[in-house]
């Protein structure tokens, strides 16, 4: 069997999605080229890029012999199966579990609504979507309760899935620095265990990636 | 180590959620006892059900020591870790991160929109959450539209990611089989790929658990 040895990953910069990979792969300790996209230009609407991910969207992995596999954790899972150490994903039935729990509830309770709420309110979606502002208040609310349930499920944990750093921060902590930059909305202050947990991840070296 | 011997699945019969871990066993060909959990009188509201889980959700697998995990695809994937045969979530990282592309797919373009409309016009969420009909036009479009995608991405195929079938197939059914009870909206004939898959699936034996 052939080695895969080029791998290029098309970007966005400023997506939470594609950021999640870009810590993951920092985190393993892995430099892969990167190919920014620009979305604004319809770069990703181009039909050479249609032939990589037929919805056009990014972080988009490619493979040397052309195999493209996009969805930002279907990339992360290629890196953890191909560079197993550090585990971010876990290891063993249990802990690969709990850590896929908690990826997901931080995708579903948090990247997922903030992204929502970007796309019903930013000036950039308004050609592109069908914008209700309605749903991105609703989706607010939703969010900062959200927010108090992560505090509270934080209490004497160091990392989100309970035990070592792992992808379920990774998500928690795009989703955070979205809420922030592109929708003015912080982790509130009394809410200590969050903070805290904030404090830790966003130190990283990685964090920046 | 302890072995882990008594596994408990609490379980929303009519869930498409909860119905993907029961396809998921039934292919594995493992039987896990079930308990029902009737959400319309609130048992999943109750104290002892949400410290099982602290967001009130069904499915959820309970260990022998108490340990539970929640969210359907992190069930799956302790299943998949634990009785790694027959393989339905891929081995090999190329193989993996293809299925896990593909059950990502299926759950944002299919599973998510179709349960969003459903909770955004259905009597029993009347109630419950804030509905916009608005929300439930513009997702019976999008949904619509990814059945002509997924019909063309299926062309050449017998399975949604490519290879055997998978767990992406699992979610994809689930999508489709409540797109049709709850939404009245089914595969249109004139999609061929996607009604030919359609009944390769819907006729295995595991269908229906």
């Amino acid at each position: 069997m052939l080695e895969v040895l080029i791998l290029k990953l098309y970007d966005l910069p400023a997506s939470p999605n594609a950021r999640r990979v870009r810590i993951f792969l920092a985190e393993k300790g892995l430099e892969i080229p990167m190919v920014p996209v620009n979305m604004m230009t319809g770069e990703n609407r181009t039909e050479d890029y249609l032939k990589k991910n037929s919805l056009g969207r990014m972080p988009l992995l490619e493979l040397d012999d052309g195999t493209c596999i996009s969805e930002s954790m279907a990339i992360c899972r290629y890196f953890e199966e191909a560079h197993p150490n550090p585990s971010l994903m876990g290891n063993g039935s249990l802990e690969s579990a709990t850590i896929e729990m908690w990826q997901r509830r931080m995708e579903f309770e948090f990247i997922l609504p903030i992204i929502s709420i970007f796309r019903h309110t930013a000036d950039m979606w308004k050609d592109r979507f069908v914008q209700i502002s309605e749903v991105a208040e609703q989706e607010r609310i939703a969010v900062k309760a959200r927010m108090e349930w992560l505090d509270k499920e934080l209490s004497g944990k160091q990392f989100i899935a309970g035990g070592d750093y792992s992808v379920a921060d990774i998500t928690a902590q795009c989703a955070f620095v979205m809420a922030k930059a592109a929708l003015g909305l912080r982790i509130p202050e009394e809410l200590t265990n969050l903070s805290d947990w904030w404090a830790r991840v966003s130190t990283r070296p990685t964090a920046r990636a």
